[in-house]
């Protein structure tokens, strides 16, 4: 499944908008808290198992994004540190580090809103992912920009 | 600067190796942990500011890696989330995750220890430091090498 794919199958679709819309939720806490609003869920078996939205500022991590978040809490869930039964829905497409980490948890199914085109894996890291893995790119992706535009609009007037 | 370059300046490769000793010296830890044996130093106007070893058995998740361990303990340590006056040392080259993280962190400086032919940055994320960073790899290698061979070595005769 390549991203931006046209889907073949309606509830597929369907599930995919509900989860995104879980992310969304987290993306909107971050917005809130003056982080770059992005949030992820991670669904194992039709269940949400992790929820997390990036904290680089509060953490002052540089680690701390949405989908490492996710990553780490999900592994905790399960009690194993493969999620290679669990699919990642994320606001923004991932970047090189969060790509990594995916491939890592062997993670076989991505699903992801707005493209990143400065920083996104496609661009810098293209076979980070299992090789396996399925990716979905473009799910509620006007909303997910949305959020990512009023921060930055939000970041240039306060400057 | 490239990776496995010769030194113009002793007094350099006298400090890298040195500081090469101490990541060796978190590595030997992981080791003794049953992890597999990568370890980490940030050091920031000569002097030591986080160490970390590999993790990820102990708390079950992929993210646990050296680099992204020293990286959030130097961001502690510091108060602030760019390393941008430290350097990283580490016993084997980083993978794409890491690579991703010490190019969010601006890390200026790179040194590593053996290559990672299957996993390093250096082959899937070539661009994922900070456009100016300097890396110097093949630090004391063997050393950083062996470790990792009598983890696999181990690893094979428990099979």
């Amino acid at each position: 499944m390549s991203a931006e794919q046209q889907y073949d199958d309606c509830s597929l679709q369907i599930r995919d908008e509900q989860y995104m819309r879980k992310a969304l939720i987290e993306a909107e806490a971050a917005l809130g808290e003056g982080e770059i609003p992005i949030g992820a869920v991670v669904v194992c078996r039709e269940k949400v198992i992790a929820r997390a939205h990036n904290l680089t500022e509060t953490l002052c991590d540089v680690t701390a994004h949405a989908e490492m978040l996710a990553i780490t809490a999900a592994a905790n869930q399960l009690g194993g540190k493969y999620l290679n039964e669990c699919t990642l829905y994320v606001t923004v497409e991932p970047c090189t580090m969060c790509a990594g980490a995916i491939g890592w948890a062997q993670m076989p199914r991505i699903v992801y809103g707005a493209p990143d085109e400065k920083r996104g894996y496609s661009k810098y890291a293209p076979h980070a992912f299992h090789p396996r893995a399925m990716v979905t790119g473009g799910v509620l992706k006007e909303e997910c920009a949305q959020l990512m535009k009023e921060f930055f609009k939000g970041k240039r007037e306060e400057s």
